[in-house]
């Protein structure tokens, strides 16, 4: 029975550089009959599709709405209309991909929507296959070195309480907080509080157009949700 | 003057699987006059190299001693020698490429051998590219989501004191512990202790002859040092 259905997979491709996909990513989504690409209403837009459509014919490549709305009823709106999509395509037989951003196992959308695929047609075979994420892509692009020997290495999220990034900093390891974007101007003020603030390395839209690469005092203006900072204090070590 | 010198790249050719390799990889693999790649006495020997011959002639590939000896001054020795036999080559002009397993900025020999290439050409050009960690390909390959929405996520190699792994998996985060494969044992007893030891997923060799994943108590028998173990409680949800 489930012979009759396609295969899913997602895809990390990395942050945006076309070529920051890894050989076995290529050939998944070469291999797809369908490849499906995330567009919303924040630095996700497109870059997913950008680095898809580099590599694969632009025919089998399928949007999906994957808003990253305030509005909670319309984010689980949209998961479940693109689950609905994929679902319909894989019990046609279609051997799909979804293409993400970063790795498909570190806070990635692939996440939600193969959970909410897989109750729909439970017998789907369900893979991923790893991509670079921004963490590293800006270690290297930055010449940072982010742990070695007995380092530990903290990556959390700047959503919800502030308390947590505080204590990762004061607790003197190398530190990696995302999607803090919207509120820098915390992220600074909890830095300098912790004396994490020299040296900390700011990033987004990694490999793509406007690219912003710098340390965290030289940041101004409007930043992109999806923002990188690395907390360390052997930033800038090498050339990137 | 430093027009002369060949420019050094680390290359993170991912944890063995030659497909893990990123096309920016490929590419500096290609372009570089030299290939080197560490041999050893221990998982980390051959799994570079194995990738590079994958993908380059040969005869450009060179190999470095870096023992993973107890012996401090052994230690030491292997890399002094390692970064003169890379210095001599840069500054005959040759480009060369350094093939590290996983990522060149996570636990990385690249970074030892790059900081002391500086001291001895400090005006050679110092880059990396990327690479696929073996987290990153064990959760891949066992079906695991390690973090999404606001979760926190903790890398640490098991060296030296206990208590960093306890304190972390207490914390209930998701906990990725590496290089624990000659006292797991002293890991099962912890995550035990923590409440973690149910659905905790162990991994060595990923994408490479002996490769082994599993469950952390199914594991047996002697073990390789470059083990990773994830402590998530949401392991096996897909099916990697």
């Amino acid at each position: 029975m489930s012979e009759s259905f396609g295969r899913l997979v997602g895809v990390g491709v990395g942050p945006g550089d076309p070529e920051m996909l890894t050989l076995k990513g290529l050939r998944a989504l070469e291999e797809a009959a369908v490849v499906f690409v995330p567009v919303g209403d924040a630095g996700e837009v497109g870059r997913a599709e950008a680095v898809v459509r580099a590599h694969v014919d632009e025919g089998k490549v399928r949007r999906l709405v994957f808003a990253l709305s305030a509005d909670e009823a319309a984010v689980v709106r949209n998961h479940r209309e693109a689950a609905r999509i994929v679902a319909d395509a894989l019990r046609g037989g279609a051997d799909c991909a979804f293409a993400t951003i970063g790795d498909p196992n570190v806070y990635s959308t692939f996440t939600y929507l193969a959970r909410r695929v897989r109750s729909e047609v439970p017998e789907v075979e369900i893979r991923t296959v790893p991509g670079i994420t921004a963490m590293q892509d800006l270690a290297s692009r930055s010449g940072t070195a982010l742990v070695e020997g007995a380092e530990r290495l903290v990556l959390l999220p700047f959503i919800g309480e502030a308390g947590l990034l505080r204590d990762a900093l004061f607790s003197g390891e190398t530190v990696v907080c995302y999607k803090g974007g919207g509120r820098m101007p915390e992220v600074a003020r909890i830095a300098k509080e912790a004396g994490r603030f020299e040296g900390a390395v700011y990033g987004a839209r990694l490999g793509s157009e406007g690219e912003r690469i710098g340390f965290l005092g030289e940041v101004e203006g409007t930043l992109p949700y999806l923002s990188t900072v690395i907390f360390n204090g052997k930033a800038r070590e090498f050339d990137g």
